[in-house]
């Protein structure tokens, strides 16, 4: 079908998109569809040398720069990182969120994602999803959308403690792009990270990921996702690149 | 054992009952068991036509009618729509819920639910129920009572993301009851979630579903459940119809 | 991509097929892709009345009745009802198939099905598919293929024991046809099977099944899959109806 | 209901049944049912001072008197200890097992358990209780029972590899009696396993996993079991003690 | 390697550490290694005769000397019984903990533990491990630790609802020494939970557990383990006792 | 504790070993334990130009050069590729190997690896060390050993269809002689297989399968095990290295 997409990408911290399915989106871009990337945090504690306005300042100007390279349309929630909760508030931020893009396809965090911003918002998203389209939610400011978007969940880093992927996208063709993307965020890349988390070089870290999800699927690089198996999430057709919307 | 139960059913909506185990719930009322509904929320989301206030008359009316089908006692808590969250109010309600009805065994929502006002009334209930014979929680209004209720997940819709029922309850004899139960829900019939959910013919889902359940385990029409696989819930008799209480 | 698809069904019995994913085959068919049906077993005990023998006959007419509906081309094997077993002979047969009908994908029963006849075939598929392409096996009468085809398995009767459905197929346009395939048959649609199966009426179980995996997904009717998990099965484009073959 | 039940309970070897669910068998014959015990192997390699005849026959007059003290019916399958493996000669054997013994309700090893003949006689005789009531098997010498018994994994030693219980009957009455049965098996319990095994007492290992399966469900000893979950065999009432056969 | 750890095991009541995991910090204090307790709540709801004052001043003395009996040093956190949520205050509060204490191995509640401030308090300290070390957390007062703390889940009341454990501990040298930490905790072991959960003998009930435990792992007495399948947690070498700190 | 182990590493082809686990053989080298690699199947489809008995050889040469340069004593089974199924004999033949080897710990296929001869070399394996102790087992040539081994599941090729693991092995400073040992396999690195698996660099392949596993536990380069969860494989101290026998 030659219907195209809106497709909302929905992270917590500027750099996670950029990490996990740029490629992805890249693919969803050059079929012809529409892509937004919302970022729910300024990304405050990304930084031992900065400041907490300092370094938010900075991710903006690369969240941005990501965001181009991508070919995406950004939007920043603005909120401080670590402090995304499930609570009534946030969930109507992304319910106006969602009516506000109205997409047909969402990607998010695994809810079992290791960091609970990460997995809030994985969360806070797919709870809107299913709510957007409902009247006479009092705090809402815009009206519902007319049907409620699909929401699958992209790699969480490490791959770890999430069932195996039920659905992979080829991006060995976007690959190089994924990875000028992920370049955008300069301020992420030196090694105030590396005594935490093990790793020196964040580059090789995403090569490898993409390149195993590919040795799976049988290609050079490959993202991964599941879909949420929730009624009435999960469709007849393929809504990852390339999309075949419609089951016709 | 000839002990008569308590039941008390918790959902999220007005009509979620009548979907989801009414028939299991006039099993109860039938062996002469005593049955409480204890709906969350008012429905004020429930219509595309109708202002919240409106909507939330109607539904109370709706509400009142299935539980006189169903021969059980209404309990309204008085919740707007997708405001039920995983906090201490909310969750102290749920305690002097279970105090004041003393139930024997509980029926709820699978924390697994596709949306989340569903999930967090299972949680909030399971949570309650562990500890409602607990003494000196300060902001409780009722005395504790005098043991602990066992829990059961009812269907999801769709019946996706959980694991396969433990518990089955055939309800062949009650099914004509239990749709004359949930057709009292007129103001949810129409077909104003049919762009969002893909459903025309309420009744044909809800019978499709039970004729599912009756061809898993044998009869003609039946409803299926999960026990919550935690200490002290798990019993060595039967609590759903037909009802075995008592291990002797 | 406009490359046509070989299609391999695999099943233990006659009659299976047009139960499990007849639908599916008919889009396929539809599509412009072939189609092979292979049946294991004669069907020999599918009768009270019958001697084997007698009922092997009725059997294989109807088979291929029920092939034509869809619109495949029906290969029989000739094993007993029953006497399917892990072992080097039968598994060499499935190579040897395999080979022979050159496919791109191969649908068969799940590995958990409730039954050995079809649990079997399941893996006997899965195993002799990862094989078909090497070269020197001593038993084999045919010449490798030159790729591993990818492996989905098909719905349970009843649904039970497996995992929630990763792929669905819209039916609603084939569902005429796929009955008018199991009505070919009739042999089976006595009241033989009643006492032990509690099943009356097995078209009324088959369109209950496909109602509710329609429901799940948002269509009419629909038949539900799994993809076999391992390496190099699962593939970044969607192979089952709508085909889309190749990622670009 | 007031219908009587036939049980069969099927293991490996001598004392396999003792040790895993004789309290349930005890409280199915209090109940008035009809209890069988197969043995599937002679228990051979059970010694490390005797030769195998030795042995033997030591344990045959071993399980007569288990059985004895449960009250149940005993046959021997004469198998070897090991030599169980799932194909057509073994799975016919359980077929006419079936057949002969008639049972509404099989207790066995569950598939996951840790050694391969007691997995394996759990498999094979899920396997046969599907095809028991199917004509025409060649091979099979008795005739087809008009019924499909309900199958119920028993314990696994050390309770491992298994997911939860999702039934328990309440053995604390039956404790003493089952504890009876199983000291009559006297070669099996003296240190002969105790250097792989780690065990010197198995009584001890016995009452500490009643206890604990006691503790789980709210009673002093308990047995925990696991339904099949495969279709036809999940029924909407309960079939374990206190038995409720028939759903009203 | 030589390496002296620092461990932190948060739970949520006093004695719950005795119940769950005392043997396994017993070890680690005999190894050498610094241990602390935290404990969330007073446990002011652990009395039908005292007030809630009452109890939480005569638990704060028992906790002291169920610490003392371990070895490890005390810290309350004085929250309320219950009134632990998943929100930015209580997670603050812990990012705090996990910098004061520098642990290296964190022990705590499952999150899938049957009460919800054991579960919370699990996912709390999880959730505050990963940021501890991090940068700009504005309501935190003290200064970010250099690493990740390694967590593990100790066992679940009942052992019930979680998956198989990963890691076991011998603790058969320790458990008299248990035994006496958990009987400092006198005013939680008289009747008054008798009714609710249906135990009468708390140590029995413990010493059940460690000895199906210790069956499990062939040992006399052990506790159980599940490390936390999350990035980047799991590390290549033991971090429970018997402890292996490094890869080299 | 100072104890040497005995490793017996049990696959089902050669290079299987060197691809997955090979660097973890190393170290159990280094640290003194001696180490045999068992190869069960000849590796007669292994090519496409060559003859099944000239590629035999050829394997033969290269399993053998692999074995030397990880300092591993070999075992060719000598059974052909493919063949392999869970029957008597072969169950037997690997008691025997068992019993010649008397290992401490068995590291072998998972029972859900993609392809049959792995994963029923994993099962018999297990299956075989179970019964390795025990007496009269009428077709074995040797004597039983004195205890039961714990076995451990290495990788699976594209690491899909299995649990996470949860045990991990550095091989940082291991991974060049692990790549030198796999460089030995040169029959099986030219592009005959590229075809059906899509994988042109092998060596790229498992460089990324061990860096991906290194990133998820926090090193360089890691293999990843897990250990079958039945009674009583599992100990309370850790087998793989850095090895750490005894719980003292």
């Amino acid at each position: 079908m030659s219907k195209k997409l809106t497709v909302l990408c929905a992270s917590a911290h500027p750099d996670d998109i950029e990490l996990q399915c740029a490629g992805t989106l890249i693919r969803y871009v050059k079929e012809g569809h529409k892509v937004y990337m919302a970022i729910a945090c300024t990304g405050n504690v990304g930084s031992k040398d900065h400041t907490g306005p300092e370094i938010e300042a900075i991710r903006a100007v690369e969240a941005q720069k990501g965001a181009d390279v991508i070919g995406a349309e950004l939007i920043m929630l603005g909120y401080k990182d670590a402090d995304i909760w499930l609570d009534h508030p946030h969930w109507i931020k992304y319910v106006d969120l969602i009516r506000r893009t109205n997409p047909d396809v969402i990607l998010t965090h695994d809810r079992d994602d290791y960091v609970h911003d990460h997995s809030n918002v994985g969360e806070l998203v797919y709870r809107a999803a299913i709510w957007a389209s409902v009247s006479n939610i009092p705090e809402c400011k815009l009206a519902p959308i007319d049907h409620i978007p699909s929401v699958f969940y992209f790699e969480t880093i490490g791959t770890t403690r999430v069932a195996p992927p039920d659905h992979y996208v080829d991006i060995s063709q976007e690959f190089d792009q994924k990875m000028l993307a992920f370049r955008q965020h300069k301020s992420q890349h030196s090694d105030f990270l590396e005594k935490q988390f093990g790793v020196t070089d964040w580059f090789d870290a995403l090569e490898t990921t993409n390149k195993l999800r590919g040795f799976q699927c049988g290609c050079k690089y490959a993202e991964a996702f599941r879909v949420v198996q929730t009624w009435p999430n999960h469709k007849p057709y393929r809504l990852l690149p390339p999309v075949q919307f419609g089951s016709r």
